[in-house]
């Protein structure tokens, strides 16, 4: 199986990125922009300056804000929409897919209401099998990996031989794509990391250096492999790219807007105030520290950390309450 | 089982802020110090500005330059001087050791040339069985903790009794103690972190960001684990506070010795130039690096990042060839 010709879904940051990976290794590659004026930016003046500003995107790269012209004759469909829209563009794009296609998913999320990973939603809207969809996670940064930095990332598929696929098609001097078969994992380690960089922001908002963004890191690595466990996953996926990997690039990248927001809620901002400081959007992890401690409630796992910023965040808990909250907690095993 | 009366043996930055942990946690405290003005230092004036300037000891805490001194009736002994010198100062301080007191080593590393973990020589030298010996690790930067900032640690030992007794003694409101059995995978933890933490300061000094040291982090994390799963030690704990945790500090603060000379190497600095420029001193993981190379040559296990550090380290391998080749090996699974 080998793909040439592909379709990126999305012109946002990571889409565009992703599709200069594939573009860098030599694959055909056409991006949909939601507006023509950003699809004809990236096929005539090979930048994107909204998402990627100062980034070079390859001559072969094309675009298009017509999704039947970006679809025709795509071996491959990667979907790089946000997590919360992904339902909604699917539902438009699905006579289009060509059949066959291996769909490949960028967004990271547990959808708000149905408390569905998006490979659950793909499959339900696209009709694919779940074991067809190939999962991209990892330490991805948008904006490193558009300056060629080396990164590591994940291709998780349970059919192995699509997962090498994408894989051929994105290998590159500076993308090092490793296969897993872990998806559930690889999925809940990118939806549960935002919380934590939340976390390990409001700590660096109150001064507090890298043992504690280290120690937030790591019991949240913990609380996310037990929730993991429990619906499916290999603890030992979180402990990889998808799980360290993404969750210490988040953490520790003022480019991260979790992180970012967490530190104005440190220095004493209000989640308003925070929120109005970021043009008004609020960060993914102040909605997924809902869904996920909901998922959490209803399978019985202690996850003390997203419970705790859920109340700051949601019921007006007072930071540094919170941290004297969890560090009073039972004395313990490490696993236990 | 319960330990009131402490000595720590040694006043360098961790061993004086591990004290003032066990003095803050209500512990009878002497530190011994091997020069008698900073034993003076800590006693009378409650600091030790050498280590950790700035920084205000308990009045509880006291100091002597005399081992007898120090070591009388004490319940638990804290080895806190550097790996590579623990061999000696433990067999000069052997008759004085009160007989039953729990020995909790600090130490960090691999002994150059019997390649033993610390719990192995100090089992040796003190004849203390190795499962009585209980091993602090986790992502502990000593100044931070002397600021009271929130960290976790871990208390690895075979006897979960005597870790318990340990982990009441240093329990307190900035310090949370762990309990774990795994005293091979915390050792290796520790020792290995500075060869990750000298190739993610290698990395920053060449001006990658956070992908690529989050890449690092957890590809040096899974050798970490092969060949600690090699030599008897539980994978997860790779995963926990003396695996990811221990890193994560290490690899992203400025404080890391570690770091900072890695950063000179990515600057183009030779070994013997970022040597004189910390002072004539050679950073642990460039002596980690080739004990560790051989620990995972004599057991079969492929660690290709400590591999390429030595290389950089003592054979002149230009750092960015180090990444061409490790981003150009062949494509594989997460974990094969």
């Amino acid at each position: 199986m080998d793909v040439q010709r592909i379709t990126v879904l999305g012109a946002g940051s990571w889409g565009t990125a992703f599709a200069k990976v594939l573009a860098d290794a030599g694959r055909d590659v056409t991006v949909w922009a939601r507006r023509p004026e950003v699809a004809a930016e990236i096929r005539d003046l090979h930048g994107n300056t909204g998402y990627l500003p100062g980034v070079v995107l390859p001559p072969t790269l094309t675009a298009t804000a017509d999704p039947a012209e970006a679809l025709g004759g795509a071996e491959a469909v990667v979907l790089a929409v946000p997590s919360q829209s992904l339902r909604a563009n699917l539902t438009g794009w699905r006579g289009l897919l060509p059949p066959g296609a291996i769909l490949v998913s960028l967004a990271k999320g547990v959808e708000l209401g149905t408390l569905k990973r998006m490979s659950e939603v793909i499959s339900e809207i696209s009709g694919a099998p779940q074991n067809e969809i190939v999962v991209v996670s990892g330490p991805n940064l948008a904006r490193e990996i558009a300056q060629e930095q080396p990164a590591a990332a994940v291709l998780a598929c349970t059919d192995h031989e699509r997962a090498v696929a994408v894989q051929r098609a994105c290998s590159n001097a500076y993308f090092r794509p490793y296969t897993n078969t872990d998806v559930i994992g690889c999925e809940l380690g990118g939806a549960c990391k935002n919380v934590i960089a939340l976390s390990c922001g409001m700590a660096a908002g109150m001064g507090y250096g890298a043992n504690t963004m280290a120690t937030l890191i790591t019991r949240g690595l913990a609380e996310m492999a037990r929730l993991g466990t429990k619906l499916g996953a290999d603890p030992q996926t979180f402990a990889g790219l998808a799980g360290v990997g993404d969750l210490v690039a988040t953490c520790s990248s003022p480019l991260s807007r979790n992180r970012t927001f967490g530190e104005r809620l440190g220095h004493g901002e209000t989640v308003e105030q925070a929120q109005q400081a970021a043009g008004g959007q609020v960060a993914e992890g102040v909605m997924s520290c809902s869904s996920i401690r909901e998922l959490a409630q209803t399978t019985g796992v202690d996850m003390p950390l997203t419970d705790a910023m859920h109340r700051v965040v949601h019921e007006g808990l007072d930071p540094r309450a919170a941290g004297a909250e969890l560090l009073g907690r039972q004395n313990k095993h490490e696993w236990s």
